[in-house]
């Protein structure tokens, strides 16, 4: 069976999209889409915003998906609010392919009382422990070792060499990327009066909700008692630390290198820049940005922004920032001051000492 | 055989932790461990701090492990001095259970001149290179690779999808999480003219000594020559970056994405919070605490506790903190002052006019 | 077939750095290069600073590698301009064998269509996708999984437990340690009126020049479309973070913990300090060094030296550093001037009360 490359016209995609195509036949047929300076006249591009209009007008793509707010343009567009979503959206459906299932690799050691349907694609070397239950359509890559007792919704997708310690539980729809350690004991331990620390049992897991994606050789920490959890929708990129009994919100963003300390818990749609920190015991809010590399030591509330270490709120940081690259020159003015009030002060005691003459 | 559930009388629980039982039988039994909120009348609890009272109260356990300092309260306790000492050895008990061998899998692949007792489990696909030995009662999860010339001690544990480099040492008791590496080559290149860097060879190791705990996805380098050393009972968290020929001393605390330069070395009890950093070739005495996020560029006296970027004295650098934090309205009223001496000089020209009329 | 272990007189050593020997017997013969307090008689050793003299003279080792500016000295030494890089090129002579091939072993899996040379050593549980091609001389260790459509050049060394995402293409000479993942998706999400984050599909792929070395845990992600292009002879250490569409120049210097953001490029020559962090869409010119744990939000042009957190030029960095140490006390400063001040204006009106009254 060959595989059909899917195809759509212009006017399907400016649709899909909720569009306005303008300047191009709405039958013109497109395969795939590309970047501005990659795209062939078979492929669609896209601009994401209105200032790369050059870029727009000598891209060779069939169509440029563009922000409503772009001035007229003399090649065929796809005028949109968003153009960032639409080519998202327009992209995948290219993309989509049926799922093949390419059923257990003879290589793959399967524990007992598993529940693995037929329709999955168990990789070479996967070794999967007893009593885990997979969900339809779920890939597990080469490598991969789930402990036992875990659970994997539907429409799954292990990348290679991933760890899942038992007891785990990941949703539907969940993508994990290789290397990712999902489980591991949480960093607890009670020190004795002689300087020994002594480890703190952790029974209890990870949940992984629908739709989260986890990045490369990103670890996340199994409770000490009860969960460590990631909300439904919410995305960690590459080598972050999540810790035990952390739990995240909904469609949070995690950028790569942050870290979530014991306990923490994230309301829904926050985002954290590159290699940010929380400390443990916190309570961030829904919505709150923090920026990359900041260390946040206390509480935020709904909606805030925060920068800094210690993070501080986003304005107060920028201005403390900028007096901060100042201050040497600062310094230089207030030696001058100072030198300034000393003549004033000997003009004084000039004046007086005249007073007391007079 | 069935698995025998280990059941504690409280009396027996207060006995194990030299605590104080009151308000309870001291012939109830106890079957486990949990937190506040989630124990059962079967289970034990405790409150680390006396202000969760409340929490104490409304728990279901059949006791609660308190600090002594807790005001007296209407339901079985047993006061301690530290809490979180106390459970961790009575969870600890609880949990105990005797090494069953699973022996070799069949599916991991065992080098020539390899030790390995019989008391030991081996999981799948895990590769074993030539001449390494095991002590007694080894756990290797599968997936895990130990290059040539690796030895382990008694009673480790090697979770999933663990690289030991040719050559490690492991001592006993050790606890390796997923995804960690350890003895890799270090960081090491001379530069020639024309800007090329010329890998330098690694020809020491690493070994880490009894009772060590080492996260996931942490990375240990071998040393150049000579070794890497880990000290006894240190515990490294999560996503840490090791130097080559670094050496940690006893009982220090490394916590998530800390990183420490090459030929750094650390005394004992050492506590370095998360994301902190250390340059190379500096000496940290014992007992030093680092705060999270810090960048250490220079040696640190025993006891000592640093913190910032650069790191100074704790104390200096919460004053320095404050500070920085109240530039923007410092430099608001250095501006006032300004102005305030401007006008003073006005005045003072004015007096000095005065005087030369008088 | 016994191993010959290489030998080299002492005036061979010399010559193959072009240095200078003293004191020593030309036809003296060494077997290996060692730390100096480690080696015995019949090895090489070296100080790379002149100020470590006594070392120098205690060291057992048959000559040590000096540099040109150390004063004269009563043992066998060879002068030269760069110590560091002598000792590289003889270790790496002492060490170099011939390649051996060791074949396939029989638990690796080979996919479809793959083009191996017999010359090659493929570890135990290593996992090869359709359509890869090997180099000659190629060394992938167990545990290690290669997706469909991988490239490796000649020479190639993958340590254990690497992951490789399907169309990345590596070039000859470069190594790879154990837990690297190259070619997992880059962060890349649309965000709809919801606050829902759509995943944008990542067609691009990873590009690794000839001459790479890449460290334990580092994750480099595949470009969205096109290429993440890493320079040829660049180093990159342990658990660095590369986005997707970055590009690396040549010969940079990648320490451990480093984060660079989708897009940035930098030029050749770039040393990055531990835990630097790039934001992205940056352009970082040639020879431009970034500090340990700075941040960089903005492009820098060539030559350039930042610090800091934002990232400033160097000299500033310092002195804002310098001043910021000493806040309190400048701070203490300012409060005694401003009592000083108003000291004055009292003094000031009192002088205009006099003047008034006479």
């Amino acid at each position: 069976m060959e595989e059909q490359q899917p195809v759509l016209t212009l006017a399907q995609c400016a649709e899909m999209v909720g569009g306005e195509l303008r300047g191009g036949e709405g039958d013109a047929l497109v395969r795939g889409v590309n970047d501005l300076g990659l795209a062939t006249a078979s492929e669609l591009s896209f601009a994401a915003g209105a200032g790369r209009r050059e870029e727009v007008l000598a891209s060779a793509a069939a169509a440029v998906i563009v922000p409503s707010d772009m001035a007229e343009i003399d090649r065929p567009v796809i005028r949109v609010a968003n153009p960032y979503l639409a080519v998202t959206l327009v992209h995948g459906h290219f993309l989509r392919r049926p799922f093949t299932p390419a059923g257990i690799h003879p290589s793959a050691v399967i524990g007992y009382d598993c529940r693995i349907p037929e329709e999955v694609s168990i990789g070479a070397g996967v070794v999967i422990g007893d009593g885990c239950r997979c969900g339809r359509r779920v890939t597990v890559r080469a490598g991969t070792v789930l402990g036992e007792d875990v659970e994997l919704g539907d429409d799954v997708l292990i990348h290679a060499n991933v760890t899942l310690y038992p007891g785990t539980r990941i949703g539907s729809r969940v993508i994990i990327h290789s290397g990712a350690v999902i489980g591991s004991d949480g960093y607890g331990y009670a020190t004795d009066g002689r300087g020994r620390h002594h480890k703190r049992p952790h029974v209890g897991r990870v949940v992984i909700e629908d739709d989260v994606e986890i990045g490369a050789n990103t670890t996340v920490d199994r409770a000490t008692f009860g969960e460590t959890r990631i909300g439904r929708g919410s995305k960690i990129d590459n080598l972050v630390q999540i810790g035990h009994n952390v739990s995240l919100g909904e469609n949070d963003l995690i950028v790569a290198q942050c870290g979530i300390s014991g306990s923490t818990r994230l309301g829904d749609n926050v985002v954290m820049g590159g290699n940010a920190g929380v400390a443990g015991h916190l309570v961030i809010g829904n919505r709150v940005m923090i920026a990359a590399k900041s260390g946040v030591h206390g509480d935020i509330g709904d909606g805030q922004v925060y920068g800094g270490l210690p993070a501080i709120p986003r304005d107060k940081w920028l201005r403390v920032s900028a007096i901060t690259g100042r201050l040497p020159d600062i310094h230089k003015e207030f030696k001058k001051l100072c030198k300034e009030v000393e003549r004033l002060r000997a003009e004084i005691e000039r004046l007086q000492g005249t007073e007391h003459q007079s």
